[in-house]
């Protein structure tokens, strides 16, 4: 299989753009990878959009690739639209690594796309739901903030976890995210400030659960053997992997499955172990997610993620920094666009232009986010492993 | 590359079902599509969800994949979710085709599963309309009937086309319909009727438009080597190509491009050329649509179909049979299902089981699917070529 080279990354900064459409927030974050690139838009061999909310909460229902994509000059290549709930951006990334991989293109451009502030909250609440079974999950009032209530409960009980460990990993990536221009929040915040806002879902906290907001990414990739063209300092995504959730009656729901299968499939398509990781973008859409999510993939043991965050080792000056960028708490949770805004964080640290937030050993990145909320497990779930080119 | 068989077909009737769940209706179509194939849910390696309208009209607004595959079994393996509008199901098999070609999976499920019954007309309309460029189009009303009836005028320019060749469209299809154990509906029409229906856009009558309808279609994919495990009657994917619309500001609009250029890929990847292909399903979802698809695709020659309408020759025991199942006009059109029904079709008819219906000469059969309405053009066009397998 040929290798996959990232040459350049766009991304709006995250927030709430009431004045701005889907086509306004792709079309920045397109042109700035393009140009990032240094790629003429009639380069570019497909397109892939990654997009989750668009049909329940704005009027282009359909088509957002093509309707983007044309803004920025691609027009007349092959194009889809890709959703996977939360990682709809991540899941367009695999696809158009899988397609370069294979032969089928040279060159694509890959955006994810989102904006959930909508008429009022409820709107964007009961779109977010069907990210879950419709009828299943919705009906018990089974929802996001309540499944990851009750694994921080269990994980409390089983591994003595307290409040203040999950409060630590806000506190944690607030202050990455003051160090990112393009973070939705950028203010620290106390270990006063968590355990105090106000409780969604006991144990979670409002500042426990990441928020919602608008933006856009994009990335342009190249078969790596013509990438040098372009760049001379190119990422290479090594690794990519890809599962769904499986049924899991008598589970330990402090554990998902789907993070270490997506892993496993990254490690090996990447030949590059856990153990090698210098550091990673993880999917911390509430506190106790991004402990699950570093366990799960395999960079520390069940339940040894407390220990990392009491000895400051996932700082961005620690050993191994976890959601340098802010992550979603705080850069923000533009469903389709997280994905693939991991991998522009990925771009910045491993060329070394990540600003103040920049860590010091960059040499593998890891990037994962999940999906979904099938019956307590994931729906789905993606990894990638980056690697410097050249 | 490698070959790729369809295995077995699943379908529901296509009609209007307001008791009925994406979830409902997708777990009928993927369990016969098992059943035929006589395939173990835990054999099927990928899963490829087409739905178009189910954010803006459902309660189940991401991950339909995931949800529906799991209710027949298929669980843990790689799944997404495709959108490319009216071409939702067509992007789900070409993705499935591709990657099972690449050597990624030997196996796959591809569904399409749509409802576009909603809680009043207005709803599902404004849902249709974000399938062409939102901001662009909806605001100056070139809705998906103005487009063609835009298209249909000028052929009448152009070529002489009556009214009369239109209404021959929709006898046609209607006649086969009646045929179709599946189709939504089963009614001969008149040339009086069709002349005499509500007009919609002139010179488009209301029975020259696609109806509402609500479905799901299932297909069973298998690297054409291990097919025979399953069946002795597999029927092969043996090109398949998707492409977008270009910019094209002087052209002819009774001529789109997209087509043409998804055909000539899968011309090009099947070996086989348009003189050789024995019958068709294309996407009519209005009558002059029919005569500019098979006209784009090449099977006759731009401003020819009006001749093979009045020669009888594009009907079931004509030269070239056109939309068998009844096309989008007679058999329906729930979007995303569309595509997927469309190979269901070309198998039943290759396999010499479509009844009442059934063509003598089936050796290639091709379906073709477009979707979108990005200002003026298609936002994307899929062409698919099958042929016998063993």
């Amino acid at each position: 299989m040929r290798e996959v080279a990232v040459i350049g990354v766009g991304m709006t900064r995250f927030g709430k753009y009431l004045d701005k459409s889907l086509k306004d927030l792709g079309r920045v974050a397109c042109w700035d990878a393009m140009k990032n690139a240094g790629m003429n838009p009639l380069e570019i061999q497909a397109g892939y959009m990654g997009n989750a909310a668009g049909g329940a909460l704005t009027s282009q229902t359909m088509v957002l690739a093509q309707v983007v994509f044309r803004e920025v000059g691609v027009v007349g290549v092959p194009m889809m639209n890709i959703e996977n709930a939360c990682a709809s951006g991540s899941t367009a990334l695999f696809q158009a690594w899988r397609d370069i991989q294979a032969g089928f293109y040279d060159t694509a451009i890959v955006a994810g796309v989102e904006k959930l502030y909508a008429s009022d909250t409820q709107k964007t609440m009961a779109a977010l739901a069907g990210g879950g079974d419709a009828e299943l999950e919705m009906s018990v009032g089974v929802n996001f903030p309540a499944h990851w209530a009750l694994r921080a409960t269990k994980r409390m009980e089983l591994f003595g976890t307290t409040r203040e460990h999950f409060a630590k990993v806000t506190i944690k990536n607030h202050k990455n995210g003051c160090y990112n221009p393009r973070s939705q929040y950028q203010k620290e915040f106390t270990m006063e400030d968590v355990l105090g806002s106000r409780m969604i879902a006991t144990p979670m906290s409002q500042l426990e659960c990441s928020p919602i907001g608008d933006g856009a990414a994009a990335l342009i990739l190249c078969e790596a053997s013509k990438a040098r063209k372009y760049t001379d300092k190119p990422i290479i995504i090594a690794g990519c992997g890809l599962s769904t959730g499986s049924y899991q009656e008598t589970r330990d729901i402090t554990f998902n499955d789907i993070e270490q299968r997506a892993a496993v499939k990254a490690y090996e398509a990447a030949g590059i172990g856990p153990g090698e990781v210098s550091f990673a973008e993880v999917h911390d859409c509430f506190t106790v997610a991004e402990m699950m999510r570093v366990e799960g993939i395999g960079l520390c043991q069940h339940g040894e993620y407390d220990f990392l965050l009491d000895k400051g080792e996932v700082e961005i000056d620690g050993r191994l920094p976890i959601n340098p960028s802010g992550g979603l708490l705080a850069k923000g949770h533009p469903v389709a666009a997280t994905g693939v805004a991991q991998i522009c964080e990925l771009f910045w640290q491993m060329r070394g232009e990540a600003g103040k937030r920049q860590i010091a050993n960059t040499k593998i990145g890891l990037a994962h986010c999940s999906g979904g909320g099938i019956a307590g497990d994931g729906a789905v779930s993606v990894v990638s492993i980056a690697k410097k080119g050249f």
